[in-house]
């Protein structure tokens, strides 16, 4: 088989859902999230995302996607109002409740209830955690960045709890993923298992890793 | 097991690199590119990004992080040159020289010739691809957002050129990465391969996946 080249100008040519599909893979495999959050009315709300990035370890900065603020969309809103939100890991065993958040739930109903999925409070955090996770951390909320060209926000945060399985925590500080059911995504609808391959030592010039 | 807990004071008490690899770790799964590059003075570099990131499909734009300005960074420095970088898909047949580009190779040093992958030129495209990945994306800078709290900067830029592979290009637009070699990684050094579980439809209130 050949090899299929687009221009820029052929891009925007392409129908709306083809362009939007081919667009969302070419990021390829993406780790998702479930997002916890609560409003100031203590509705509770779960949303799958899959565009968290690492900032910085020192302080520890994650980053996040969120599309265009024109539509209702309760994560955003909720992490505006109170400042706090969670991150949770998506594992095998419950990866299509995880994707089933991404339905148009009513404001009031609970992606948490819809999908039977656990919210969890501790450490006095206020917004929920999913109970089925084995990696959940707590964010709070520092700036937002608009990108000019589309509206779309980045949300920065700090994380500000940590819970992880034990049995996923290597010696080094390392998560060893591999020890857990977690799952990646590519597009915004198929999922993975990893099969880990290898870890490979840090690389320096002239020397086998 | 138990469930390890840490609190944002606890994880600045960690040591150093501990907590750099905890903290890179947190975002799971990621899709390895290598970013190709050229100076204005035909100096080649190719180098190993892990954040790589969705912002939208109409204008096609991409983000990508940058650590802090503050040593020598050829990717950083090409791109604001010349505004013109490419991102590769990183593959299990190559995936060890994509690692190797993370070595400090001295400035006039290419990693292409260092590791053995082939840069390609293509199309009137300024900077060289990858000629071994199936995935290939010219991207034009457009704009560069700082972090306040630690001078990180990603870098937003444009799909210019796109070549992907015919074998994985689906009829509706969808990459079916389960096709190619592709890796994912965690942290900064371990790979995976991962296996499709599934493709799941639309999610929608009351309505089975």
């Amino acid at each position: 088989m050949g090899v299929k080249y687009y221009s820029s100008a052929e891009i925007e040519q392409l129908e709306e859902f083809y362009r939007r599909r081919l667009i969302n893979s070419l990021t390829g495999y993406k780790n998702p999230f479930l997002v916890g959050t609560i409003s100031k009315t203590k509705n509770e709300n779960l949303a799958i995302f899959s565009s968290v990035f690492h900032l910085g370890a020192n302080p520890a900065l994650l980053g996040m996607v969120c599309r265009p603020h024109t539509v209702r969309r309760d994560t955003l809103e909720n992490i505006l109002e109170t400042k706090k939100y969670t991150l949770n890991l998506v594992e095998e065993t419950f990866y299509k409740e995880a994707h089933q958040t991404s339905a148009r739930y009513k404001a009031d109903e609970s992606e948490f209830a819809a999908t039977g999925l656990n919210p969890e409070y501790k450490e006095n955090f206020l917004a929920p955690y999913v109970a089925e996770s084995s990696v959940q951390i707590g964010m709070t909320f520092l700036e937002s960045l608009q990108i000019n060209y589309n509206q779309t926000q980045i949300i920065i945060g700090k994380v500000e709890s940590l819970f992880i399985n034990e049995s996923l925590l290597a010696a080094d500080g390392h998560i060893a993923f591999e020890n857990s059911n977690a799952v990646c995504v590519s597009d915004l609808d198929t999922y993975y298992s990893p099969k880990r391959i290898s870890r490979l030592s840090y690389a320096k010039p002239n020397k086998k890793l």
